[in-house]
């Protein structure tokens, strides 16, 4: 079921909101330059946006066909990537549900997400569902067969729990699954507006990838600079401002320029913000064509998520069937 | 999808090994008494089978055939009560993922046999898929609204957990589910024929439907009976012997006067034993009968178990989706 030749990728976005320029620059950039190398599978991850959103998950719908269709205005082509959905491909839930049998508390605990959220509450308050998100996430990447899955650092941990989960596998019933190999990205995380090092929604600090002109020079302006800048001779610190780390990472042609210039208080904030505006809209732009041809049509959008989520499902079935195999648990020739 | 006018009853057992009469005065002979009152739905439990037994699979799919032959020989009528596979219904897989979401790890802890199991090596020992046992239990009862559970004393706070589990449900999303009640069962845990309190298959203590009349037999005269009895004369105490707690639950007629002859030292163990290994012998021949017929069928069996589990099917779908309706995961009408 692989396109022919190909290795394939899994990757994909927890369904909890709009994509921001963050998510471009760490991974959805790459996706797109990886779509024709790779057979690559993109989920949206409906389940686990279940982990933190129970209790409105009326959100999850509205989301999910905004990621599908930042992905598609971002580049993505259905054409050759395959977009699906979490929660439609119920062998996920099976996998997931074979897999927790051999997965100890004590693994998951370990778990750097997993720590952090229980670090204030203990492990007691957790639920059982978030506790288990490294096991979920190890039947996302196992159910396709996945071999390769990009990662920044931070998230080596969660593949790394993934590749002791299918190799226990493996040696306990027979191979089934590959061992999966990240492909890890260099791209650095995108800091925020306000200088947070994250780029978030949650914190208000993103700039989306659906903004129109008018709202990226909104936010571009307010955004911080370095506050050590008040008169514009001043001599400024590039590395402490978030706009330069824009220039940085979406024009680097000019990044060097701007960090002389600014360093030697030769050009204004008002002048740099003006042209990282300009780099950052030259970027949207083709999203935004993409994405106006994509929303005008959302029963397409809806078909190309069928579509995906078909092909993830036909392939599910036949990882399924190989795992019941291996564990004795077919036993009927129905 | 009831049948019609009855209520439905889940109920079921994990396929670890043949049935002994433990089962069939703890249950099963209480299943085939309701099964014209209630629309019985009878779960061979093969995935919670894997919570202690994930090492070994293959000796799932022989216990689950045993388990089968032990339902149909006890007198379940396939035609009234429908048998089927936990494995083959996905949805209860999907349901128990659900469900994680809003359990915490505290409320699974205090499970009385999740507890006893983390009370020497401690909760980080065990495995993530044995912590969520009660999870999956919810997910059985759930996903057929069955709304009768038939429980001993000891599974209480299984169903207790159940309840709260679906009641949240309802709360959070739409009423979905019926609350289920326990269905107590008065009668108590069968001793073995070691004395222990409990008769099971692990310790070797356990007398199967199974058993041919010499192995009865065997099993019988190899029971302990009242220590104190050395001589024929000696007054017995039958509240300390096994065979005592046989006639009283498996020949309640003639128990008083045994209990009678027994504490006066006017019947010997000998003639004691004779006379409930003939009752027993009784009760099993009619279950050997039913066993050889269908034992010579396989193809039969089989075919029982799959048009039950297709019949589980096919509630189980309606009801995941009211589930994914309810949780606003019904994103397309595809
Ligand atoms: S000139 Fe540019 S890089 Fe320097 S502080 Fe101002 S906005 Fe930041
Ligand atoms: S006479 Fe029967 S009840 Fe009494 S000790 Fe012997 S076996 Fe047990």
């Amino acid at each position: 079921m692989n396109q022919v030749g190909k290795e394939r990728v899994l990757t994909g976005d927890r369904v909890t909101g709009k994509l921001h320029l963050g998510h471009y620059a760490g991974s959805l950039q790459n996706r797109v330059h990886l779509q024709n190398k790779y057979d690559t599978m993109i989920l949206l991850a409906d389940i686990q946006a279940l982990t933190t959103h129970f209790e409105r998950p009326e959100s999850i719908s509205v989301h999910l066909r905004e990621v599908a269709l930042d992905y598609l205005a971002a580049g993505v082509d259905p054409n050759q990537a395959t977009i699906f959905v979490q929660s439609m491909v119920p062998e996920i839930a099976e996998l997931t549900v074979f897999f927790s049998m051999f997965v100890t508390v004590n693994a998951l605990r370990h778990n750097p997400t997993v720590k952090a959220e229980s670090k204030g509450s203990g492990l007691d308050e957790l639920y059982y569902g978030f506790l288990g998100y490294p096991v979920s996430q190890a039947a996302d990447i196992a159910f396709c067969k996945a071999t390769v899955v990009p990662a920044g650092e931070d998230q080596l941990p969660h593949l790394e729990l993934a590749r002791k989960v299918t190799r226990r596998f493996n040696e306990l019933y027979r191979p089934v699954f590959p061992e999966p190999r990240a492909l890890i990205s260099d791209s650095p995380r995108l800091v925020g507006t306000d200088g947070n090092a994250k780029m978030s929604k949650s914190l208000g600090n993103a700039i989306e990838l659906a903004s129109s002109s008018e709202e990226l020079a909104l936010k571009v302006r307010r955004a911080v600079t370095d506050p050590a800048r008040v008169r514009k001779h001043d001599p400024g610190h590039p590395e402490v401002c978030p706009i330069y780390a824009y220039h940085k990472v979406f024009g680097a042609d000019q990044a060097p320029e701007i960090r002389e210039n600014c360093e030697r208080g030769t050009i204004g904030c008002t002048e740099c913000k003006r042209r990282i505006t300009l780099t950052l809209d030259l970027l949207l732009e083709p999203m935004r064509e993409r994405r106006a041809r994509y929303a005008g049509k959302p029963d397409l959008v809806d078909e190309i998520l069928i579509v995906g989520t078909r092909r993830a499902r036909g392939i599910a079935k036949e990882t399924l069937a190989e795992v019941r195999e291996a564990m004795g648990l077919d036993y009927f020739r129905a």
